[in-house]
């Protein structure tokens, strides 16, 4: 009998979110019934369906609803049909906003027998973890147009940036930096160019950094953060950005490591205030979508980190090591497995370690 | 005897600045004369060590001096000992600003010899010519601060995007695109977010993009273009991007195609209104500074874009080709050559085809 029981918002999405996220939620029902959690899921739909039904994006009762849970398990958001930041803003972005989601937390690692496009690096040269902020920066949404489809037209995108948003984000990075092996931080921004917001996080991650003293820091432009990350991976352990640098070198981070279809997410809300999201960090991939061909390993990843932010940690470890056991046996068997065929091997290997 | 006279501002700068201009010179010299053009150069002393001394980043009276010029060469920018900031905002894009170089030239090509840190791409894979815009955006240095210090302190920047600024480099864009072999344009951006900016941009790239329906248009978010760099390099032809993008993205450019001393850049006022000015993409590198170990190839490569603008056109592929020709030698030799020794032999094969 389960000691405890989750609440799980699941918000399967549009295009191979729904495949994934069943996978996803195969493998977390396996990992938590081993340590007496019980996961009761509540499905919304949302994604492109609904706002093309209804016009919303995500409707106040179901806001309400998701507020109640303890966390929310998305595949993806996007479709061809709607135009381009509808869904984003209206679901992905609102949901990260409303709920407060200040530490956007994406893990950088090259697993074993993963192939990275760059030549000679192996598991040990990429291991980090990006902590980007994501509650405000250039995604705060401000800016406007003035003289629009005229000769003058000017258009405005402002980033906002607050202490109060880039103390609490730091500390974070900081707390995790403290508990690795290298206990390193690199803050990455673009202090020359972006002075204003660039002065505010460079102080800022000095005052913080005073009350860990065994933490090394290290500051790069985002420009050179983005070649490191392509020629010189091992640099970095810890880092910590803005929104949308964060934005960028993660998709880099999942370039190196094999891919954006192992690349996993969570959305956190550390305080609790709010229930916190993980989700993959690749898109709808609508091209491939409904043909079993999606790897749901990225979603699965993410459950790992939901589990890590339930305070089951050793749940969490196993479905990493499900995981990397996988990887290794596909590098060398290379046979195609489709979405669910990967999703069961993922939960058998879980079992086993029960 | 020259039939042309180029008027030259040079600019050595900090750090590796003065050698690598030195090279450069030399390399640029042996190609004009073969086309009966002089170069006519003027030295100015701007950097850290002006600032220094006077408190000043570009003194008035250079800066008027400077725009009587046909042309600047710069090498580098910056020291550990001024401010971050103060060097690149006083001198560096005040003149990209003040000379309206609307286009930022960036050409990221992967010479035959040179090995990328991506594994199993050839120079096949990677030719491409990123087209940055150079006097808006988050470049602008529009924001500020409130509260500074407290904790409510708020820091603001703003990115200003102009339909004239935008149109401008997009057509410039599209120009040469056309004349390329693969004849595709694709544009940079993060329209899912940036949704007032991207906007602008979107539109402008579909009605400069009626005036050219030979040329084929693509769009990519600024995450998945940096993705995209790493994993697929081969998808891209001519980028167009803005300011910010263009900066982070040409970065990973120069990571893939053998690191920051090759990449060249031609900040570009194409109306010819105020001098353009050529310089590498690299930093003064103060750790190697005086020491004769920076290679010098491209403040040499920016010398060839330079006399594309100047409109020399085969005197730049000369220059090209001597360092076609030196990067293959190099990767077959491995010998290691001083900064001087390879503006030697890169002058050599330059003269070689006079
Ligand atoms: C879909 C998009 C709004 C989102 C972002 O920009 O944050 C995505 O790229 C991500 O990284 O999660
Ligand atoms: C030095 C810095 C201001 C500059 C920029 O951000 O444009 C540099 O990174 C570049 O790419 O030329």
């Amino acid at each position: 009998m389960a000691a405890r029981t989750v609440k799980l918002a699941v918000i399967p999405g549009d295009g191979i979110g729904s495949e994934v996220v069943a996978e996803g939620l195969k493998v977390l029902g396996v990992a938590a019934a081993q340590f007496d959690l019980a996961v009761d899921t509540t499905e919304y739909e949302l994604g492109a369906k609904l706002w093309h039904r209804t016009g919303e994006t995500l409707p106040d009762s179901v806001a309400a609803e998701l507020r109640e849970q303890d966390a929310i398990y998305l595949g993806a958001v996007g479709d061809p049909s709607v135009p381009s930041g509808v869904l984003e803003r209206g679901l992905l972005l609102r949901l990260r906003f409303d709920f407060d989601h200040y530490v956007n937390l994406r893990p950088v690692r090259l697993y074993p027998g993963v192939e990275s496009p760059l030549a000679g690096v192996g598991p040990e040269d990429i291991d980090m973890l990006v902590v980007r902020e994501g509650t405000e920066g250039p995604y705060a949404g401000a800016g406007g147009v003035l003289r629009k489809g005229t000769p003058h037209e000017i258009a405005t995108q402002d980033s906002v940036n607050t202490r109060f948003g880039v103390e609490r984000v730091v500390r974070f990075a900081f707390e995790k930096a403290a508990v690795r092996p290298r206990q390193k931080l690199t803050l990455v921004h673009k202090d020359n160019v972006l002075t204003f917001a660039g002065e505010l996080w460079q102080r800022t991650v000095k005052e913080v950094g005073a009350e860990y003293p065994q933490v090394s820091v290290d500051y790069c432009h985002v420009d050179a953060a983005a070649m490191f990350f392509v020629n010189q991976p091992g640099r970095f352990d810890v880092v910590v950005t803005d929104n949308l640098f964060g934005d960028i070198i993660t998709d880099i981070g999942a370039a190196i490591t094999g891919g954006i279809g192992l690349a996993a997410s969570g959305n956190i809300n550390p305080d609790n205030t709010f229930p916190s999201m993980f989700e993959p960090v690749h898109g709808s991939a609508p091209d491939i979508a409904g043909q079993g061909k999606a790897d749901p390993t990225a979603t699965v990843l993410s459950a790992a980190t939901m589990l890590d932010h339930l305070g089951v940690p050793e749940a969490a470890r196993r479905i990493e090591a499900a995981v990397s056991a996988d990887l290794k046996t596909r590098a060398q068997s290379g046979a195609v497995r489709s979405t669910t065929q990967i999703g069961d091997d993922l939960a058998a290997r879980v079992a086993e370690q029960g």
